[in-house]
């Protein structure tokens, strides 16, 4: 009854965020019933992405360049930086069409429950970027506990390098995601950032 | 902004059944970051299955060899012959360690509103199996609307040929489906199966 390349298929689907056996059992068999040449697609996509999506130089966002094409544009306002947890979110900042400055990809949260500290969020490039750039940071890290504690962390971080911070409006709801909020809410978070006395 | 091989794989990723933009972001970004060499071992397990996983000539299951390892066992009893709908039954019938017979797997169910009739699920092969190896035929659709119009016109059609048909009981509960059931339920329902008279 083994049937070893179907196996495989289903055991590899399960690195899939969310997928659990019979998620994996029900992917693999539509794909194989209804899609292979989506299953072929998909494949191709997989290993070109892992292999040449690095992250920018710059902005530590995922990029196929050495500095990613937003950082590289001459059309963006080099005296604001904005510091993001996720790509995603500052895909949603991008699409609230609210803010021109640059951004700072953290790539993650202060999470020490998870082992996830200030070394290993590698923000020591952040602050040399900021030394090098003298800039606006504005924090929009999730209104989660973490995200505030990241937020917080950098905020007294950079302000003992005499960097000016804000932080984004909380016009989001408390425990509340950027992933999750309309661009309209967003955007007025961004305008209505304050200025952060630690 | 664009990233080819970043947005060619959230486009890819969404060939999988139940995964809508969100999701394939999310896993896009999951891989990215934290498991890229589960995401090139997928992209092997994809190219290898899609491209040498193919139908068992005699029960229609997915396999790699031109017979299954099943079909291909002199273990099982050749005189009992189990329709189900799809592979995953198959493995819940197999688990539940109640019958010792071969299979037919129809890949789907009769269901007019999908455009799937008799002539898509290639009865035709069932029938010609039937003829040559003369066995009582077991039938396990599921207990919905489509699996039990497919089972009575398999049971018309099989005994139109003189062929002994039967229905596994509804110890399952009336609209569920085999996938989800427990294995003492499909034991007992496969136990109780009763002829079917027309």
């Amino acid at each position: 009854m083994t049937v070893s390349y179907l196996d495989n298929l289903m055991a590899a689907l399960r690195c899939l965020p969310g997928v659990g056996p019979k998620s994996a059992q029900r992917m693999a068999y539509h794909l194989l019933q209804r899609d292979r040449v989506g299953a072929l697609q998909l494949a191709s996509a997989l290993q070109k992405a892992a292999s040449n999506v690095q992250h920018c130089s710059k902005c530590n966002n995922f990029s196929e360049l050495e500095v990613c094409e937003l950082c590289a544009s001459t059309r963006r306002d080099e005296g604001q930086l904005c510091v993001v947890e996720m790509p995603a979110d500052l895909l949603m900042i991008e699409q609230a069409q609210c803010y021109r400055g640059m951004y700072y990809v953290l790539m993650g949260r202060l999470s020490p429950l998870d082992g996830i500290g200030a070394k290993q969020l590698h923000l020591e490039r952040l602050v040399k970027r900021v030394q090098q750039h003298p800039c606006e940071v504005i924090l929009a890290t999730n209104f989660t506990v973490e995200g505030d504690a990241t937020a917080h962390y950098l905020a007294t971080l950079l302000q003992s390098l005499g960097v000016r911070v804000s932080r984004i409006a909380r016009g989001l709801p408390v425990g509340g995601e950027l992933e999750q909020v309309d661009s309209g809410t967003l955007a007025q978070a961004v305008l209505e950032r304050r200025e952060l006395t630690v």
